[in-house]
């Protein structure tokens, strides 16, 4: 897995910082998460493929968070993109962008496909063979998901020798790998653990923007291996991140630490502050493994 | 009369291609002309007063022309702006700002008006005591305006030594400012031309994107300084051109030499031509004075 930084600025874009989009590299699959405005120069500019973008996740209503979905759709319909696109999101989202699409007498040549989200609890929303993405219920000013991207188990391996010495039929080998027990040619019962190795560890990705303090989430990300959390304030500003439902650096860890999370990413910074730094020396003081997302910043998950 | 090019490439936003967005500095405003994606990150880098746009105009609601407009009336409310904002453009466009900010649960703390435009036939739509602003009905795919910028004709400017040699009493200057005759101390006829000079000669400018190559807009147009006029494609498009309805470069400079314009300002370029100087050279062979927009790039008008 591994997770691409677009923007990771809180409100209005500007030269140099822009507004939330990630895209997340899981399986086979590329994810867009949020979409602010700009975000498809950005994917320009770091060379993502347009067309591999088939699922976009887009948090809440505020534009910083989705004023570049109608661009990027429209720039798909010029491309003369085929594929279909999903899009995952509030009660309303389909409105403003078809509203938009029939202003301009433009609509897509491409299947463009609505997840129109409006449950309080976690509900599964996207699910294949591979990956299976949650809604995270935030708490901020108006209803918004953070994301939890989680790989299924892979296949396990064959250890061949010992798959060989045990003497089992190849027509069995897929079931090995799914994890199954299963008869060699002698009719006797060969123990999967004995003649498979686990496959890859199956990772996980959360990403929780925009949220005040919300221990809820808590028990929805255990043990994530990176938690992407906002981090909009400084400890000197705790009292306007109560008041705008939005996190301190420390709040963030704080969760992180409660959730037993691998590493802490930290972003959705507020341009009022010169040193993006202060954010992780905050955040140690509750949680070690903290990094500062940066546009262009890649994580290996 | 300045204009400042923000934006002059025509449909998706690139690294270093901007959707269509203008400055024109005219008396004591700054105009806004059309807002395409990354507006205000430009407005930003060209270093223009935020709070000095008090009047943007909207050609169409294609997205290359408004896209960035929800996220500039929105990064005003986080700056705390209080002047009232104006947008003039097509029927819908309120709804669709609207519908975004109702979403977002984030309304503007300062006074945003919209003058939304439906008739096809050129109007009137802005005018105080130094400009005003009439619309350009363009033949595009959807319904379209062009707008023209014309300053009012500036106060003459007395002549001091004539003035006071015909003895005219001092209460009587602001009338001879306005052009009229007016009597002396000894009830003598005064001829306003004997004893003033011209103001500067009032200066306009025609915005016209996107159309297709509409010879209506002629004497709309008549005897304008600047004309900027969009040429999105070559003549080896030019089939193109009038499927899409747009122009080539020959097309407006045919409209500039009809017109009479002081100078022709090609802009709104597809994205597919390496060198848009070949935009001057084919507009050349119609008209001469051609200038090439470039986002930066400042004219005096």
């Amino acid at each position: 897995m591994k997770l691409t930084i677009l923007g990771c600025h809180s409100a209005t874009p500007r030269i140099n910082t822009h507004p939330t989009s990630q895209v997340l590299y899981i399986r086979n699959h590329i994810f867009l998460i949020d979409c602010g405005e700009g975000t498809q120069v950005l994917l320009r500019k770091h060379k993502i493929k347009f067309s591999r973008i088939k699922h976009i996740f887009i948090s809440h209503l505020h534009g910083d968070h989705y004023f570049g979905l109608v661009g990027l759709i429209s720039t798909f319909r010029l491309l003369s993109r085929q594929a279909d696109l999903h899009i995952y999101g509030p009660k309303g989202i389909k409105e403003v962008i078809t509203l938009q699409m029939k202003l301009a007498d433009s609509w897509t040549n491409y299947g463009l496909y609505f997840h129109e989200l409006n449950s309080k609890q976690s509900e599964l929303i996207f699910e294949d063979e591979k990956v299976e993405v949650r809604t995270i219920p935030l708490d901020h000013r108006i209803y918004t998901n953070g994301f939890l991207f989680k790989e299924k188990p892979a296949p396990r391996k064959l250890n061949a020798n010992k798959v060989r010495e045990a003497d089992v039929d190849v027509a069995y080998y897929s079931k090995l790998k799914q994890g199954a027990d299963v008869y060699n040619n002698d009719g006797q019962l060969v123990k999967n653990q004995d003649v498979t190795f686990p496959g890859p560890e199956p990772k996980s990705y959360a990403f929780c923007s925009d949220t005040g303090y919300d221990p809820a989430i808590i028990p929805i990300i255990n043990k994530v291996d990176a938690l992407y959390h906002e981090s909009t304030f400084l400890q000197q500003h705790q009292r306007l991140a109560e008041l705008t439902k939005h996190s301190t650096a420390i709040d963030a860890a704080k969760i992180a630490q409660a959730a037993n999370a691998g590493k802490l990413i930290l972003g959705h910074f507020s341009s009022r502050y010169e040193d993006v730094e202060d954010f992780r020396r905050e955040a140690q003081t509750e949680f070690s493994d903290v990094e500062l997302a940066e546009s262009g910043k890649v994580f290996e998950i």
